[in-house]
């Protein structure tokens, strides 16, 4: 039913036998798929069945890729700092190997507003942002002030005590005073990626209103 | 900087006075703009002050539309019933000044999936789809699962005891089972159809291609 | 008191000497008995002084069953996937040694909801529907919108971020558009099966209306 | 789709106009129905347009019953006292219209175990138990104890600070140490009643095996 | 400042040099002192340190009592089960330190009333009671309805899921049906003791009114 | 079962008419009563009905105390300020009427110390004190800091933003550094007398070892 | 002991005839005071006892200022809009009365950060900056990172739904990606500029310095 | 931008080589550093490629000061005790090498304020004054009462239950009956210190008003 997207499987509540032994059986028929929230062992038992996996450590995700869509269109990735990596490792990978091109911004913190000024450009090319933000979670609200594409929000759980893992930066971004923000899960990386690729991918409305007819 | 969007303003929190002198001044120099969480009391002093405003009383909405846009692509409302009208009504009234063609399936419950069923074409025309939800906050899961198109998902604050005012639908939004879905703040239907707005105008990755070459 | 039902130890807060002791006791007079919670060093200690116990290690329960009630009726165990097995294994194994018949559907996801329809018999069959969902939890919504049968709900706390260990699809169940629901605590397999077994083994009212006369 | 159940309508978040005109389609081709949460205006709106309705105020519960269905079984709602009256009296009228005999034990607190205890009878005579409770929501574990039967809980909003709305009596019961209890949401006294009655129809166990044979 | 009462240190937070070292200068001035909250490696340095402690384990309770008070009066420990032990430890270990004669009963459910009732004397003749209770928390409303003396209530962290740590229980006495409960932190044995023992040393009023004089 | 203390009604939930006809019920056997949370159209109903009533509006009390108790012993009320008065109020007439002298202490904030130490003999002098606190609810960790005796605290909900309507004081008293301290729902003054009450009523140690014996 | 500071008064909890003899009796003896969170009505029985009052009907604020402090140094406010201003009004108010020179920027949203940036040399040259935001909270952050001076963030309970009364914004303000900021309370403009004001009075280091020699 | 003050690195969420990796590079420009919350490994890692860094481990800090700022001023850290120990070396590490001249007062508890009176000049002698505390967080309160220098305080994690991991106290210092008071995040004794740091170099009202003209 997925257009051509590759298959995914959410490691997390599943033991290593039993994500090994499904992507065991994905690699039968599909080239190319993905695996989230992989720790080690994860990937340990699932190399020593299928043949052709890597491992992105940081974003604890597994890629099998052995047909790889084209990259096309351009999604953004942008984060405050090192903390939030594995979201946007995560990210990245879920974009790409849905064939989309990314391209990042990874030290732009909204206490110093002017290193994302200096990117204005970047911030313009893009055909869809993902904002991935922790902490204060402002980040959206800064970016999606600049922009007019659509920007996708992402919570981190990185910070501390009223952090709440994660609930201080989400209810940030769900109250922002920008518009044109949609917003996942704390530390959903893959579902921001998807929803960015379902928008980057998008037929242009010339083209929508000429089928229609 | 908003690429040729009607102005807006977000009455809640201003006195009726306040809200009205505002809208006269826009009135000035804009032929078209929109007015959210607008009470009857601000409607008649806006009324008194500006020409050619029209209420819509269930959504609060106050329009003004000399010079409206051609309503272009489509995105489909969905809900669930009669409670959520409020939140559709707000939703449907910032699409259509912003020049989007709107669809409304209101009354799409999880409990009779049939009825969703049913609508599949509805569903599939669609470039965008928000679905407005209260009580159990489930439709957006069980749509986004049907379609490939991006879903926006609004929670209302239709319910009560452990509806939390929204809170209970909220979560289910940003848990859901099904991805590509992007969750706004409760009730928040402008957010919501400016964001499906801004997707909907997407131009397609072709001419993007073309473009940055 | 409690009519010819097995008795039940949770281990959950005893030290594995404490769970041990007290099964040693209650297997000197009673032929079957259940322990849930029981994690693997609770099952060491326990297997060392009493005989003729199982280990369900998934569902963390123990069992002794020597004289099996016979499996009556039919209690449906509903859930999305691999990440609820832990819960479902607690409620099949409660249910069982309760003197029930269960029958299983474990991969029936909302977010694809033609698995569900698919299997409309099994949910038609059932007299009892015990639906066990994590993350959105929508699973009972839908399954109680399909049915007339009483549902009794189990959120899983499957999932991460705003799931918050489980708050999340208990809160969606609460609300639940569907009615004829009713709700246990979260990861409660046994309670939930407890439950479900009271109702299946309910005489007719035919029957009752005799005997009130 | 619901079994010879009476059709019902939710009228919080329904203007009177809304309520009215719903009903009085309904009425055109039902002679039972329901309305729940219904103030006084609407009440005022609906019987100028259908006739043969009935307001119990205290519950907020329209009804219309021309047809009444025969009241069998018996469904014993116990409550802790006054405050609990208006979630008392919606399920009961729920209860009566789906055709389930009604019986009530409405001044039983926790504080004061000795009335439950001297009511034993009643208790032992019910096929299942409703039980309201706000302030602590002690009282449906101490009933489950009592009983084999299932047990609804209805936590109710009566009380103040901490009991936070009926969230203290939710919790309660969700935690409950006796077991074979189903929790509904705050205040819903009709879905406490729409299970009940789901549960107090089942047949029995014997015609259900011979049916599947 | 503390009329007699030995002097007590909060292990928690402090290492266990820390509290060895705090210790060794108590034990220089004082027969008799208690530390709460020492983990076995604290009890570990400490005994290296001091001479003539004791641990109690299960309470995490170190002591010293080279020159116990008299016991007087009478405490009652209620609770409901194994799981509670270690809080019901460390009231017993701290109310008995500050010279109170403890009673305990320890395995008093809500869901079996009648085990209360058949100890009816012992509350009768306590002058204090405490009740620890974890789940649902409704232990304190059953007994103080049962008794005229004052009821300390614990809520303990024994469950899981709703139950939040504690905070289940804690919100069910805070809105006790029941009258003349007072209410210390989750798991706090030790404050509960404190607390009790403060009621329990209460001169008559008799001679609180020959003195005013 | 209630010691000679004068029967209580608590109004919330209760319509005028119904509380008045139990006061009236009431009046018929006992001199004395005591109605909690009754508002002005309570007593309106009240006072046609039953002689003898006496109302306190800022405590929302109503008084029948035909055959006054002696006032014994003593009960410190504390308290910050005119905010706090309602909780004051209702706790003052709780207490006397059940026949406990009381003091009161009411504008000693945390924030001037000096107020508080400058009446220490009222704080010494006291049996049980009573500390009624909104706000930081900070002043019964002072107090029980300075004296022997129980104390009883009562969070108010007065004060606004992260008071939460009660429950920050609520947590601090949970918390408190100093020990002896038991704790009471928000607002609840009655509650807070009546266990003041019962410790204030407490007959000596010697008297009861005398007894046992 | 408040060198020099008027007198306070803060209206919320007090009926307006306390209000207005309290403050009669204040201007016995003092020239200048202020009295917050003041509804009409209490200002109405204010003015009727005591001359001189000026009502800051927005800012909910009484103003007596016979013999005014010279107003010195600069406190900024910074806010993002109109929901904001009553937060605003109090705050300028209370710095005002206490001797502050007060200096306002009140349309700079985050979403449109160029405002600000367009306004740096207003925040450089303040001595102290109080920003008031709501719905995000984002302005703090940002403006701390422009700025050196110490920060006073208030959040304001502008807006709704997840925004959960100033929650969200104060959530946002504690997890500051910039350093040098203090929150106060929801709405706290009078504890914003109280804490401003003793800031902006500093005596210099070296002062300190030669003094403390 | 930061005046002069030291970089700083916050090792939570950078693996050991990263953070190794940045201090290496930031040694190379600058003279001293500072970074908080890092673990015994990360200090491993960074001593292995940076000379004269020194490691607080109670506060978790690595510091770098080889052209120490000379200490000016005076900050006072007030805490209750041992538990709260990790935040104030964390806020005084932060304080020295911005500059500051620190003095401690770390056993001053809510529940024994006379120790508190006993150093009133230590509090009258500082410019501010950071208060950090746990448990029912009163300190800040207390000593803001007293004094009239700005008060920084830090709600710390110390405590158990219904302490919330530190929400308990912020709660409470965000109530304050006292005024004068910023807060910063649980734990967050960099914040405090930083804020107290930029406070303390204020230069005076008198050299401001100069300048300004
Ligand atoms: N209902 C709404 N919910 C959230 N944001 C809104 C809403 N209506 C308008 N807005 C936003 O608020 C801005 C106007 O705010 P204001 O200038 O305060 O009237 C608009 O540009 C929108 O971005
Ligand atoms: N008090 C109630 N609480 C929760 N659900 C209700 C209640 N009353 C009716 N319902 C449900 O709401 C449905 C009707 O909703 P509606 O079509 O919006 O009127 C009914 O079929 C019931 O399932
Ligand atoms: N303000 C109050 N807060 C809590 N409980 C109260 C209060 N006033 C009375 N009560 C309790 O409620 C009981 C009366 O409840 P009811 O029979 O519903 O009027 C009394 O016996 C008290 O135990
Ligand atoms: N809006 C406010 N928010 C918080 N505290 C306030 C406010 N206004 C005044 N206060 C404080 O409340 C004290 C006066 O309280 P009261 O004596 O009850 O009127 C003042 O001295 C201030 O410290
Ligand atoms: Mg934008
Ligand atoms: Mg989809
Ligand atoms: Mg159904
Ligand atoms: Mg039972
Ligand atoms: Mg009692
Ligand atoms: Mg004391
Ligand atoms: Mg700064
Ligand atoms: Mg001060």
């Amino acid at each position: 039913r997925r257009r051509g997207f590759p298959e995914v499987v959410l490691c997390e509540g599943k033991t290593p036998e039993q994500a090994a032994k499904i992507m065991g059986k994905m690699a039968e028929k599909s080239d190319n798929f993905l695996a989230t929230r992989a720790d080690p062992e994860v990937f340990e038992a699932v190399s020593q069945q299928v043949d052709d996996v890597i491992y992105n450590e940081r974003g604890r995700v597994i890629i099998r890729e052995n047909d790889p869509l084209p990259r096309r269109g351009e999604i953004l990735l942008v984060s405050g700092g090192t903390a939030d990596e594995p979201v946007v490792e995560e990210a990245a990978e879920t974009a790409e190997i849905m064939g989309n091109a990314v391209e990042k911004l990874t030290d732009a913190g909204v206490a110093g507003v002017h290193r994302l000024l200096e990117n204005a450009e970047k911030l313009y090319r893009a055909r869809v942002i993902i904002v991935a933000a922790g902490m204060d979670g402002a980040l959206p609200s800064v970016v999606a002030g600049l922009v007019d594409c659509p920007v996708v929000a992402v919570p981190t759980s990185a910070g501390y005590g009223t952090n709440l893992e994660g609930i201080a930066p989400l209810l940030t971004m769900l109250n922002s005073c920008a518009s044109g923000i949609g917003v996942v899960n704390i530390d959903n990386g893959f579902g921001a990626a998807y929803l960015a690729s379902s928008i980057n991918k998008m037929e242009s409305l010339q083209k929508y209103e000429k089928d229609e007819k």
